[in-house]
């Protein structure tokens, strides 16, 4: 029945999302999801919401999380486009501003290439250093697409470097993939004024708590923001519904909450860290909500074969350069003790 | 700053949706939107969400509402596909089955050749006949996409006629989109088992309310859904919301409270129908939630602007063949009874 399928659709390899595990004693840390709750003001929007309004279509442009972004971050309501999870805004943004040999790390989000096969914009890879740093001053192409922090290695590039890379592709786009900024690197989104070929796209899955509710929002300087609603008004008008633009809006403007989660997110992580390095992982500096670790006698497979048995979900690249990796969302204190204490079984059994 | 686009943002003409006139006073008939609220059972889920689980992904199939759709419909989850709004879901479709040479009606749902376009698939119109019916038999390509009922001309096919169409393209996907199909045409989906290349495209904008929340499902033979889904999983894997999957899916279990709803909606399309012939207007014959109209007398175009004025919005398209023409959706009978007075009052000034 291959032949109903388009010659796009026949050829493409599609990504491959974290695995779902359900049941109530999973400890789930291989989709980077917060561990705490969102806003409460973001939950009380639901009891409040009502209903009756949803016969009527949303506010194509976001609405009120389009307002919140403005008001949170500073920038006119031309600078702010809203669109469903910042995969979508990160893919639309390829069709906007993407023709052709673009670049970007060789590790990086597994979705850019995905993205660039899907429209046909040819691209290559720069090899990140041996240390899984970015090699900045080699990623020139037209058009880059950059996640900062770097996942899945957690490791953020400084504000100058950033600059660096904008000065250098100076005549075509380059998109900072903010999904981890909130966790200590902190957002880039001050250097719109300045740079015309700055695309900041944030999501509020991880910072906020939020991945259930599939909201994000890129920012830019308005002929980048024209251009992305150019792409959605080819494609959906209307991708946020009504409460996601609400409830996400509640969520942004309690700036406070979303600062004391991450900072227990920081907390738990430095915590996971030290307690890695003392099993003798190797633990790369981490600015996100998850780390990615390596273990001279351990084989990573075969560790997450041995936390699943546990109930304990990591995520495993089967890939090269980080087949002997592993990327282990943070979870609350006591589910990262959970991961330790079984963690440290398994490098226990190695090496007797 | 043209220079920061690519090539097909700079080339396409987006889709242009309806106003989205705001104001307490407005009577709002330019977007196809139910004037009855959305099913007592899908507000209670909002309600009663919670919250909390807004932390994790969505199920990225669609959980619930997949659940629902094979209930309702009789078929197994491998023949169902969800996405964000009928939009969405279309334009993965042109995406996954078409690569060029397809076909459509002259007059249907603008946004087919906006996809098209976007995508680089190329094709061919084929005009509807002076009385607007579809002329089924000169619908021949590498594919075809169908609006049934047709929209704006609310004319329906029959099941034999759509049979026709699917075997006459029988090597290449026939997609129906049947947005408006609960107003009394009926679905085409029993077809499914007998056409491996029928796919169905439905919304629940429309029939069940939820213009706001943004829901659509296909249905189709298994190798059509996974077609989707290798598009959906190379674009945004995640597309419905939690909240949106929930409700949607008790709306659409809420059968009974959909039947009365569209059969008051009916009913006052017949009432209308019968209204705007006696004052002389030219009705087409609608199985959809909204009739198109011209006037011997009557410039369509200065009527909407006459209506505009007293807070009534309709659509008029500034095309070929339709420019005559007005859409009207069907509201509640007490803003059908204003539009039928106000209209009157302008064709009585024409006459005079």
């Amino acid at each position: 029945m291959e032949q109903f399928l388009s010659r796009r659709a026949a050829s493409i390899t599609p990504y491959q999302a974290g695995e779902q595990p359900q049941g109530r004693d999973i400890i789930k840390l291989n989709t980077n999801e917060n561990p705490y709750p969102p806003s409460p003001k973001a939950r009380a929007v639901l009891q409040n919401f009502g209903g009756e309004r949803l016969r009527l279509y949303p506010k194509p442009d976001g609405g009120v999380l389009k307002n919140a972004v403005t008001e949170v971050y500073g920038f006119g309501e031309d600078h702010v486009f809203c669109g469903n999870g910042s995969d979508e805004v990160l893919g639309l943004a390829f069709q906007a501003f993407f023709d052709g040999n673009i670049v970007f790390p060789d590790i990086t989000y597994s979705f850019y290439p995905v993205w660039a096969d899907l429209y046909g914009i040819s691209y290559k890879t720069v090899p990140l250093r041996d240390d899984f740093t970015v090699p900045v001053d080699e990623l020139v192409g037209d058009g880059v697409v950059l996640a900062n922090p770097n996942a899945p290695t957690g490791i953020a590039l400084t504000l100058s470097d950033v600059e660096r890379l904008l000065q250098n592709n100076a005549d075509h786009v380059v998109i900072i993939d903010e999904a981890y900024a909130s966790f200590g690197a902190g957002s880039v989104a001050s250097l719109v004024p300045k740079y015309p070929n700055l695309l900041v796209v944030s999501t509020l899955s991880k910072s906020h708590a939020l991945a259930g509710l599939r909201v994000a929002f890129a920012i830019g300087q308005p002929h980048l923001i024209s251009g992305l609603v150019r792409i959605k008004d080819s494609f959906n008008s209307y991708p946020l519904d009504m409460i996601a633009q609400e409830a996400s809006a509640a969520a942004l403007r309690d700036t406070e909450y979303c600062a004391a989660i991450s900072a227990k997110v920081v907390a738990t992580r430095e915590r996971t860290t030290q307690q890695l390095g003392e099993l003798g992982f190797t633990v790369l500096p981490s600015k996100a909500n998850f780390v990615f670790v390596t273990h001279p006698q351990v084989s990573a497979a075969a560790l997450k074969a041995y936390l699943v048995e546990h109930g304990i979900y990591v995520r495993h690249f089967n890939k090269p350069r980080i087949y002997d990796y592993l990327r282990i969302t943070m979870g609350t204190d006591e589910q990262m003790d959970a991961l330790i204490k079984t963690a440290a079984e398994f490098v226990r059994s190695i090496s007797c």
